[in-house]
């Protein structure tokens, strides 16, 4: 069994009254040090401008708390990196479970490793809170990128709505950044709304998918397809080889049907095997393609400004509903008033103004 | 020059006070007439529960009025109105300009008279308040349906924003169906935010096409051809025939690349002609197909309550955002913040959090 580490609140201490003198040296020397090892958020920024990966993961704790202190040290830290941060390629990956995320990443990050990149894989995943983390849960799934000094890898923050979830992966994006990690790899499910999101903090949006009698395309979410900058085709290995380039032109095929991208990229596609690695060193090859065209004609910067209003935006109406819906008397009466319009006897437009008339006054 | 009709407020009569003798009795007389003109609440719900268009019409100006007064009566109305409504087809057909969505409608509405169904064509077109009306705005556009006593046209609303307009059209679907309609459609033009409005009022979405070069397809959203429940390619006639059916054939197999939808249902895709009417009818049976299946299987039924549900909360969330950013002291900050996140001087959500310990103070 470990040793218990004394709380924090062990130490209220009360303005005037004496330390009684049978006062555990032992419990005091622990105390220091749990302080001495909370460093204050100059250390931190220090430690991470640094590159020192501890400190990394010390702020990405206090990014991920719900103690309003931490919250506010984490802020600090975070405005203070901004400057520092921003000089990556930050790409989403998405594609539903048994597609190979976790294999072809670790094939794809090592790629990068090997053309000297430093990788970082953060993941979206708000699910895992119930299934205690599906994704990047597991590190040993990328047993040969986790031993590698150039990337880090941290799982999805856990939380109860997308957008906390959310908000602590871009957080994560500017630390890691900060750091000094080039490449930001943000892996998601296709399956939610989370691939929306990951969307909107991303400059690259990657597909993954494997070859098959079309039902693997069932757990997929609708209007992802359209999302995806890059459709990679994985498994494209033995048998799998034809399968492989019969969807490859299917989707090519399809693709062409979609009306063009604001960025004035063509949306590829291709196949790879994270087995043979055939087909992972022209992932790379299409993200700098696109880096180079989006850099030229502008829109990668244009793309950022944007994704940071819309966070900004976001945060602001989540909060806004928050606040709303957690209302005590909101709550009571939102549940009538939902009964009533579903009983067709009241407008929805009628109810929400009752409901807004009881908030504002 | 038209007469001038007094205002009402004229009549603002002060308790106890005698009449004045020099009292005009053609002022009286006018006001009496304009009173009566202006039916009571029980007056419109009687007439238009037995079918009265005149009293459908003047309650969907209340609907679309900005005065607070008609807004309140309007509810009343609608309220009242809605054990009466929800017994109609509702379906939703966008398309670029140009597909021919006009004389598409004359020629199925005309259709679907002919089967002694009662068509109100609506519209939903938050750009008309700027263009003043594309949509509907020319009821010349429909010479036979305007005149065809079955059908009742009303051209989009008008608003500042696409929730208000969205809203107002929500409303009269409500009002028509209790005046008896039973078969609403309501048009939009698929380059904005609209369809997705429309898409969340209707039973059955249609997405209207013209063969081409490929190039039609760029105006329209991304998104909208995974909303479709049916693409009709329009304009298949004369020489357009051959090119119409290639462009059926292949959107036919893009649609299976879709994932399933939630309603069972496997998008069609079909050609017409507006003008020979070929495939007009079979857009029809097309509907009731979808209607059998969907009515079986009780998605038609969920689906409507989860758009009630959804209008209450768009409603809520919009005024919430309304009320947010129209404060005065967070209009001046926000452009501060937006600057600072810009530069990257101060991270969205900390941005966010001053922004709203402001509001909330």
């Amino acid at each position: 069994m470990k040793k218990t580490i004394p709380n924090k609140s062990a130490l209220n201490e009360k303005k005037g009254v004496p330390q009684p003198e049978f006062i555990s040296d032992l419990v005091v020397k622990n105390i220091k040090q749990f302080r001495k090892i909370q460093p204050s958020s100059n250390e931190l920024i220090d430690g991470i401008l640094k590159g020192n990966i501890s400190d990394l993961s010390r702020a990405i704790t206090l990014v991920e708390s719900t103690n309003p202190e931490h919250l506010a040290k984490a802020n600090e830290v975070i405005n203070a990196c901004l400057p520092h941060a921003n000089k990556s390629v930050r790409i989403g990956i998405t594609g539903v479970p048994g597609v190979g995320k976790s294999t072809f990443i670790e094939a794809f990050g090592k790629h990068l490793t090997s053309l000297r990149k430093t990788v970082a894989v953060l993941a979206v995943d708000p699910s895992s809170t119930i299934s205690h983390g599906s994704i990047l849960g597991d590190k040993t799934r990328m047993e040969e990128l986790v031993k590698d000094k150039n990337a880090f890898i941290r799982p999805s923050a856990s939380g109860e709505t997308l957008g906390g979830v959310a908000r602590k992966t871009r957080e994560t994006i500017i630390l890691c950044e900060a750091a000094g990690f080039d490449t930001i790899i943000i892996e998601t499910v296709g399956v939610g709304q989370s691939e929306t999101a990951v969307h909107s903090m991303v400059d690259f949006f990657l597909l993954l998918k494997i070859s098959g009698a079309g039902d693997e395309l069932q757990g997929i979410k609708r209007g992802i397809m359209e999302m995806a900058d890059a459709i990679v085709i994985n498994k494209a290995d033995g048998d799998n080889i034809k399968k492989a380039n019969l969807a490859k032109s299917e989707f090519n095929r399809a693709l062409h049907l979609f009306p063009a991208k604001k960025s004035g990229w063509m949306p590829t596609v291709s196949t790879c095997s994270s087995y043979t690695k055939d087909g992972i060193d022209e992932v790379w090859k299409t993200i700098t393609n696109y880096l180079e065209l989006t850099q030229s004609n502008a829109y990668f910067q244009e793309k950022r400004k944007e994704q940071n209003q819309y966070w900004m935006m976001e945060t602001i109406n989540e909060q806004l509903k928050n606040h709303f819906y957690n209302h005590p008397e909101i709550i009571d009466l939102l549940e009538k008033k939902k009964k009533a319009v579903q009983n067709n006897s009241l407008s929805p437009f009628a109810a929400a103004m009752e409901l807004l008339s009881t908030y504002f006054k």
